[in-house]
């Protein structure tokens, strides 16, 4: 059997420690998947990601390789893993939520949404049948349901409206995963705003379908952060406990150790990367906006008790430098930082929960993180 | 002694080996020295160039540096090689040609060149005392003598005047290096436009000094490059054979091999960085085009015979992509690419003067390079 999800064990606090044994690779869990956008996680290679980071899995946007470089060419070259150089794991997003932040004018109906690329204006179509079909080309191990994920506040009318749709969606991915030969598997999407009882209604409508994974989405798209970790501890308690529960888009640090107190297992985010490359850094302590005057002749690596490739042989001083004067270098040793730091958070994170402390690592995280302001 | 420059072998085409002991490290001739312009190699670190890539010398660029991160600063970390995290030596040089081609607006006269920063518009002076102080506060291992270096075709009453100027600022430079108490070398450059009698009389200027090294500067500066060819064979001819002989700002592959068979022991250009960003990689048959249509499929790496880490790993049709998508690491992979080629070529030429076959191994180059167009 090529997919296996195994509950290794269960913190006290909630937190799981589990396998993920997908066609590509074993993931152990909680795992964080740096966002590989257009075929590359930006400023790293599949070299760094694998040796000096440790990724296992990583995550490709269907929307951007779709328009570019085409997921007809990816096929073509073996698929994403093998276009990539990638020896691990690769889950797709749908290209639902990139259609609806990134396209220039989109419109929704029960067939798909139709937008213009971001890149030429050129039209185009996706249905959830397009969506599955795009994500086996790519030959991706995890596919994501196409779904539609509201912004932040809107009426719960369209809230429900949209929910259905989602619902419905989701069984015409099922149909059309169900159509295709591959060893690839689907995870269902779970949405429901900020309304709990729609949470509730929608999750056990998907969970309906004994899929191999869902998803928590429509999180992180605005509210309030308390009000993200409360909706994510309802929605991750109400997914069946065999199945691993994905929470789309979260998050910073702190984020992820309260999350992963409330069982969720994976997680996807821009912040590392992105975060990077504008020069704001992470440490146990919090944020570092390295650009700062405060760092100009700070002889110091960013992080003492960091033994990432930036920390171990640069100086703040420098990195600073070469992100003030735009040197790749500089978002390329910031980029290795910040994935650095996520992925050994998660390292740990397995680690506490093996040893059945995650409370209490938890409590020792979010206590020297304190507000997040890294100011020493 | 902390400097020494062995002559090693002379090839009966011309073509030298030599090993140059720097204070920071043994370089050994002909090289190629990677451009570092604001303390980076861009897209590359200092492991990169360590490591893979086997520099052990690279150039640093005085006039960036002098305006950011500045000298100071850069004193204050324990020099240029502590501030990159760099374990060989460098060469700066002087910047009065950057200040030429970069600053905004700029005056010339005995004293030095005022100027406006291309960063800011803020006004500075430099002279060669200047210089040289910047070029020590860097910690460079080989400072360079502060000239001017006018463009092709200027009149030969303006080469005659500038070209006596740079003389008497060497002298300047000179009695500045001595003041200083460092290990750090001065190497003169040799002016004189494209008009031999010039140069021959500026060669015997500056070889008067007796200077730990020499350098043909006023080359590849818009003429054409039979032109160019010419004038750095003459002009290396000239030069004593008991010093290295640094041809500034060369140049493509072909003219390396060229050069090396006039007598050049050094060489530095931005070509192969540069080149690497825009997309344009190096083969033995020529110039690649990597974001040409054509590659969009290619599953072959950009030289089946090379060992860098993007021919290893990715494929044309891979980099093609990142270059297309601007993405950092189709930029840092390119630049892998482009400096492996010239310094393994650099190696490889070592190895044919070594072996006393020079003319051969350049002959045989030039003939599969031909008119440097790659096309299969």
């Amino acid at each position: 059997m090529d997919y296996c999800f195994e509950l290794l064990k269960e913190d006290p606090s909630g937190a799981r420690r589990g396998r993920l044994q997908l066609p590509s690779a074993t993931v152990e869990t909680p795992v964080f998947m740096p966002v590989g956008t257009s075929g590359s996680v930006k400023a790293v290679d599949s070299d760094d990601l694998w040796g000096t980071l440790g990724a296992r899995i990583v995550l490709g946007n269907t929307y951007h390789l779709y328009l570019r470089p085409g997921h007809e060419v990816i096929r073509e070259l073996g698929g994403l893993r093998h276009f990539m150089g990638w020896d691990g794991a690769i889950l797709t997003d749908s290209g639902g939520y990139q259609v609806f932040s990134l396209a220039k004018r989109r419109s929704i109906d029960e067939k798909g949404v139709e937008f213009s690329s971001h890149i030429d204006g050129s039209r185009h179509l996706i249905t959830p049948e397009k969506s599955v079909a795009i994500q086996k080309a790519l030959g991706s191990d995890v596919i994501m349901a196409f779904d539609e994920c509201p912004p932040a506040g809107v009426e719960t009318s369209y809230l429900e409206g949209s929910m259905s749709r989602t619902t419905r969606w989701l069984d015409r991915c099922i149909a059309a995963w169900n159509r295709h030969e591959s060893s690839s598997v689907l995870f269902g999407i779970v949405q429901g705003g900020h309304n709990e009882s729609l949470r509730r209604l929608h999750t056990e409508e998907i969970c309906g379908r004994d899929l191999p994974g869902y998803a928590i989405g429509g999180l992180s798209v605005g509210e309030a952060r308390e009000r993200m970790w409360e909706m994510s501890e309802l929605s991750a308690k109400l997914l069946p406990s065999d199945k691993p529960r994905y929470l789309m888009g979260v998050g910073f640090p702190d984020d992820l150790v309260r999350c992963i107190g409330h069982g969720v297992d994976m997680f996807d985010c821009v912040i590392p990367t992105r975060c990077a490359r504008n020069g704001l850094v992470f440490t146990r302590k919090g944020r570092l906006p390295i650009r700062n005057a405060r760092w100009a002749k700070d002889p110091r690596p960013i992080d003492e008790d960091c033994a990432c490739p930036a920390c171990t042989r640069y100086s703040r001083a420098y990195i600073r430098h070469l992100i003030s004067a735009d040197e790749i270098t500089g978002h390329r040793l910031a980029t290795l930082h910040n994935l650095y730091f996520y992925l050994t958070l998660m390292d740990e994170a397995r680690g506490a929960i093996d040893e059945m402390r995650y409370g209490e690592f938890a409590r020792g995280f979010l206590e020297t993180w304190g507000d997040g302001r890294h100011e020493t």
